[in-house]
């Protein structure tokens, strides 16, 4: 078999505005494959215009990424992520308490932490000059800090969320990378460093240079 | 060893105010529990008033709830629900694409659909009296309704998310309830077809029954 053809397939976009470049879903996934040394194939889909039908019956929202491995189709980060993880240990731990602490921490970074940030950042870039986004903003503020409070304090004194690096830290990092147009993560230190921490490892590095390897530099015609 | 004291915990609040009675998520694992007709014990915490510090080892955010079984500690309802889906093929087919499908869709329900679901309900609940909340509530109905289409199409001609009922459904569905003060899933006949296809089985009856019976019927003074 054609090894390439026989890679999964991670879908991305072929090409995003500056302001979320980086931001894409698929960095999530592709930091994961790297982690792990696991080759992979994008397919590269196009942003700006809905996808083909038949792409719904892969991702039902018409987003990205959607996974396909061993006759698999998986959709949504977080399954991609746990699926990644059932399959390699140094991306999850295969049992017991660890690998429930980082099941937890995935959940928590998509379902507490990420909605009040993605709110924030929302309005921030799609609504930065409606009248009433002020006063929404500041209204949103104070629950995205206690969030980012309640995080940072779980992580004093560990490296990681679940003690061993794990799919918690990826879809966490990046969850964090939406504030990156402010200053909040940086009145944490210890989430700063956390997310510097993941930041500087390999996988995540190469993970970056392959989205953004896969963006054309200028919007088709 | 008392029966009752090996029963799984399930962290719960003795009283909630009536808007949020139905909604506290200790529901989605109390249906979960009941499906499979595992007995378990509530922990009741007080909501009005910051939990004793040890809780937070058990849930980081302070919330509810947190579960606790056979030595393991875990937080996150979709996580919790994961875990008691792998323990019994009534919530989460054991492999292969079923299992995958079923997992897609719970992380779908809370991080694709709750998200804009949640902010609307925020609004209402929380800001209703905001001068700026009907413009910014204006702007958050057409994300939610194209979320709310697209999860109406993936059902069409389905009776559950992946076929047969799981985890899936248990989140989805109590993700739409968030709605209820809304006219908004009634827009879609088959979402709500669908909800009160869930709401009917005797799990989630007894579930509710089972959440409102643990609230004091008046707040402690």
């Amino acid at each position: 078999m054609d090894a390439i053809a026989s890679r999964p397939v991670v879908t991305a976009f072929e090409w995003v505005p500056p302001f979320a470049r980086g931001l894409v879903r698929d960095l999530r996934v592709r930091w994961a494959l790297e982690e792990i040394g696991a080759p992979y194939r994008a397919e590269l889909l196009d942003a700006r215009s809905p996808r083909p039908a038949e792409y719904l019956q892969r991702q039902p929202f018409d987003q990205v990424p959607a996974f396909r491995t061993a006759g698999l189709d998986i959709f949504e980060t977080g399954a991609i992520l746990l699926h990644l993880g059932e399959s390699d240990e140094r991306l999850l731990p295969a049992a017991g308490q660890a690998r429930w602490t980082a099941i937890s921490w995935l959940f928590a970074a998509l379902n507490s932490v990420e909605p009040v940030i993605q709110r924030l950042a929302s309005y921030d870039l799609f609504n930065a000059d409606a009248p009433w986004m002020p006063a929404a903003r500041e209204a949103a503020l104070a629950p995205c800090r206690q969030k980012l409070m309640r995080v940072s304090n779980a992580l004093e004194g560990r490296e990681w969320l679940a003690d061993e690096f794990s799919i918690a830290d990826i879809t966490m990092i990046t969850v964090l990378e939406i504030l990156r147009h402010t200053d909040l993560v940086a009145e944490y230190p210890v989430l700063a460093a956390y997310k510097k921490r993941g930041e500087a490892r390999p996988a995540f590095r190469r993970a970056l240079d392959a989205q953004f390897a896969d963006f054309t530099e200028e919007p088709a015609a």
